[in-house]
């Protein structure tokens, strides 16, 4: 059996059907009400006791008999005697005579005699003192007639004992939980939630909170949390099983376990030639092999399977791809399973802000953002058939990161799925999004640009924003096609640029070198004709800009090659993303200087050699200036610098 | 203080504004990343770690060096000598060099010397038996060129360390809990749930599970329930705090305990004089009353202090508006203490089905249903200027069950609310439903009708469905005005109706009686001319008509009054909502004869006296003919019948 993957790819559609199709054995729990929540009833309830329980008055007034009140009116009224007093939660102790009426709150039980009531504000009473005829009580006049059966629920009239309540597959919510109440249950029977058996694989994943050897190549586990918070979105409850590192053994006995314990197993990134073999070893023991390999980009080596009475699924490595995966062909199943509407899977409409190419027609599932257009932004654009058929569709545009960077996660909202038909989307089209959250929706904001640390506290002060620190570059060429709300450049900018400058500070870069400067570094001449370990920032950002600026300078002062000064730099090519990740390097001894802020020198307690200042401006997308909380980040910007 | 109710009601938007103004102090909890899903973080998460957090092979292939590729492809293919292997997750124990390559695999470390790599299908390799001149190796031939870099993710590249990985504020879902594994995060800062304290009042409620005595006209507790239910919807912990009875002292006692516990204190339906008193003297001695009434209906004796630190919200009794009260006024408060969005509330917009009016202009929380229509049902129908937006739009009517009864809570789906200087809302027109369940949307099936045994049972086959069993009569009025789907009609039918007949099957009816029928009832003249008790089905049932016409039979075959013979029956207006109530009644000896069906004496082991057959029909609204849920239906019912 081993090594069958990719020799028969399925199609997409044949492997949701399969996963659909495979056994998830979940039962029928008992809960009490207050857990009852948010669960699905496994049976139908109905009723046992009638709602009310009694004729029961529904207003505050006076119970009587109908008949008493025949003609009567505001000018002529009906005058009967209070013969007692009923409260809520008290057996009544009179009963009504012809010419009588009884005091009564609402919720209280219909004295016998009575049969109907007037409210309070139809009467008007004679005090016991003014009025003697009546024992404990006094006369009353009742302004206004009433039918049988007036402003009294009828025992029953809610609920009637025998009737049915709630029907199998109802999704409880506080309403439902009311109605159960009301009724007196105290448990009832739900869908029980599919356990689903998550099998760490993989030699160098390590569990979060230990320690990671980056020598060995170690990474922290994702998927085994990620994929099971996604179980948990999807009704299943989640069992995480022991990373099984290399010992195959150990590995073939968690599977073992998981799928006796289980309704369900999942592992992901299985990479190595071991792990499969000990798959398909177990796969082939308890049960079999549905299929190796789906043709969908990514998701391509998932690997389904029975073992015994329940399914397995194989899920790829990378983050993105694994959660794609799950979202797409494993969720529904499980959703299923736990009696949830599979439809409930949120989706929105978007139109595409990018055109998107591929070189061949795959079925592909691609992670995209969401991000909301300003008013007239769409007016006229949208080149489908379909009219826009509302003003505020979000704008869709692809995350392309690459799966395997987890941060792909946070920066895609949802998945548009598309066929091997096509080769293309072209910008403007509309497009489907199906939502990783149902909650989700496009991010308050979109920024993109320099990592920095005034822009980034001034971040916090909004409600989730989206801000991706790729550089000042990555802003400037994403604000010209009109993509992010807001772009964050430092530096120089060498041409013209596409926004709406909203405000600018500057802010002091220079080198970072340990504290009391033990090599003497005087200025940037050091860094390259002394042979110091040096830590660069990537040349997307803004600091390399102005550094490489001042090394053009140099060379032309000292009339060297530019390219000869950088290459006689330690460490000019090993340039890292954050602004602060120079500084982290000099204090871990990694480098003697590094490129940076002089925020990070102070944060770090490093001494700090000054190159100059440069300006950070805060650019909006002309389309966007408007947007609430572009007004919010420039006046979080301005009252932090 | 006591009694100020009702002189100074304030407006709608100021008790919004009043209640999320209350002090809800929820603080910080620190969670295991298993448990964070979901909750909302506290403080800003930035990255300790590079991610990765070394050089990466992003694919399996060969690492070496890009200078060694230049000018190679499929033709020229570059030859290296293999030097040795680096798995994922182990330490490279090699350094390539010029003219060597190292067999690498996706997730692995760089070895030391390699700047790039090479995916495997873009190579050949001679093996080791064919090539013996590479010590553990062979000779490899590279069919293309690539860049420094290629295929490789440098340490960082994902997340660098010192990045701001996630804002405070962020809404914890799948994804951010993946990023937060790959960043080795074990535990997060997260918001805490505002601890709500839930007081039940009222000497008349009694928990679900216990037992209720009718006769002291004690209920369930409801709101204790549905509002924990919500609480924790609006991402509140719920406290419920025991029932305290009438005794006074007991009540103070647990409010201040609950102000002491909790962030925020809620109670419901404190209608008696003396619960009142009590929560106005432990306000007067913790804190302030803020208001007490609202000009809202329902809502109106809403009443919102401050116990010390913490607020306090007295909400109405009758479920319904308590909920309603909730969802309005409290819920957002709740929502914004705990962090989430307050605009999360799910609303949908919609078209009125029926006419609205008032008696007077009143600001107004309308309990709705919502109903999916027909494809063309709303075409050209829609009164106001905006056209429709979506197709599907749902048509939206009013529950009418009044706030007493618990089932409004599960026939509405939401909330439209509207402004004291309206009076009317007409059909056709638009209106925004704040939804009660983020996940609501209309039912799969709107049917009202006859409570029947077979209908019920085919219910349970559909997800999702909703069918008023309000009798005959009020379904025939409701497919009148095109409201339901389906209309289910027992018995005769004197005029023409308004739907699609989609079947219909036959059921018998007649007089139950204990088993064995002691009392020797041979047939409907028995229950006129003898002292027996009756039990009666309510006058919108099936049932009742074909007795009603029995009873006329009989009444002109025996020249007697119709209406004498119905008096001379004891028990003829006790009348019970539920087909299986009658014999209920006969089982617990409170009738000696019920008007019922066979199914049910059989259900109750009973004697049944057959008086006739009736036919039951399955109409179906003209419009929603198609509708899948009514074909469903459709099926099922004749399945069992």
């Amino acid at each position: 059996m081993p090594h069958k993957e990719f020799r028969d790819l399925v199609d997409p559609e044949t492997a949701r059907e399969a996963v659909f199709d495979l056994p998830i054995p979940a039962g029928t729990d008992r809960v009490s009400l207050q857990d009852a929540a948010g669960r699905v009833l496994a049976e139908r309830v109905d009723a046992t006791i009638d709602v009310p329980g009694f004729d029961r008055a529904s207003l505050d007034g006076y119970a009587l008999r109908s008949a008493d009140t025949v003609g009567a009116d505001e000018a002529n009224p009906a005058h009967l005697s209070v013969v007692g007093t009923v409260h809520a939660g008290e057996e009544p102790g009179v009963t009504v005579g012809d010419g009588e009426a009884v005091e009564i709150s609402t919720g209280a039980v219909m004295p016998d005699g009575a049969d109907a009531m007037v409210p309070v504000e139809r009467t008007d009473r004679a005090s016991a003192e003014d009025d003697e005829s009546a024992a404990g009580g006094g006369s009353l006049l009742v302004r206004t007639s009433v039918a049988p059966g007036a402003n009294v629920a009828v025992a029953g009239s809610d609920v009637a004992a025998g009737e049915r309540a709630l029907g199998p597959g109802t999704h409880l919510t506080p309403r439902e939980i009311g109605l159960l109440s009301a009724l007196g249950v105290e448990t009832v029977p739900v869908r029980a939630r599919p356990r689903v058996g998550i099998v760490s694989t993989g030699d160098e994943l390590v569990p979060p909170g230990g320690a990671v050897d980056s020598g060995r190549g170690e990474i922290y586990d994702v998927n085994s949390y990620s994929i099971a918070a996604a179980v948990e979105d999807a009704g299943g409850e989640a069992i995480r099983y022991p990373h099984v590192g290399d010992d195959w053994d150990a590995m073939e006995s968690v599977l073992r376990e998981a799928a006796a314990e289980c309704d369900l197993v999942l592992s992901s990134g299985s990479t190595s030639a071991g792990a499969i073999d000990v798959v398909y070893r177990v796969i082939e023991e308890l049960g079999e092999l549905v299929f190796h390999g789906v043709s969908v980009k990514p998701g391509k080596p998932m690997l389904v399977g029975r073992l015994g009475g329940v399914g397995y699924v194989g899920l790829p490595g990378y983050p993105v791809s694994a959660m794609m995966t799950f979202r797409t062909f494993v969720a529904p199943a499980i959703r299923e399973a736990a009696g949830l509407t599979v439809a409930e899977t949120a989706t929105v409409e978007g139109v595409m802000a990018v055109d998107e190419r591929y070189p061949e027609g795959r079925h592909r599932l691609l992670p995209v953002g969401l991000v909301e257009p300003g008013p007239d932004e769409l007016n006229g654009d949208v080149t489908v058939e379909q009219p826009a058929t509302a003003v505020d569709d979000p704008l869709v545009y692809p995350v392309d990161r690459g799966s395997g960077a987890t941060t792909s996660l946070t920066r895609a909202d949802g998945i548009v799925e598309f066929s091997a038909d096509r080769t293309s989307l072209a910008a403007g089209e509309r497009v489907t999004v199906s939502l990783f959250s149902a909650a989700g929706g496009p991010p308050s904001l979109f920024g993109v640009g320099e990592d920095d640390p005034t822009v980034s506290r001034a971040l916090d002060a909004l409600e989730s924003p989206r801000y991706l620190a790729d550089g000042s570059r990555p802003a400037l060429r994403s604000l010209r096609i009109g993509l992010p709300d807001v772009a964050v450049v430092a530096g120089p900018i060498e041409s013209g640029y596409d926004g709406v400058e909203l405000t600018r500070f500057s802010r002091e870069w220079g080198l970072l070198v340990p504290d009391g400067d033990p090599d003497g570094v005087s200025g940037l001449a050091a860094v390259v004709d002394r042979d110091l370990r040096f830590a660069n920032r990537t040349a997307a950002s803004g600091v390399r800009r102005s550094f490489d600026a001042a090394l053009d300078d140099l060379a032309s002062s000292t009339d060297r090659d530019p390219d000869a000064l950088a290459s006689a730099i330690d460490g000019y090519d090993v340039a890292v993303r954050a602004h602060d990740g120079p500084a982290r390097r000099v204090v871990a001894g990694e480098a003697d200087v590094g490129l940076g802020l002089r925020a990070s020198a102070d944060r770090h307690a490093l001494g700090f050699v000054p190159l100059g200042d440069q300006p950070v401006r805060l650019l909006a997308n002309p389309d966007r200036v408007e947007k609430p909380a572009v007004d919010r980040l420039h006046r979080a910007v301005d009252d932090l610098s």
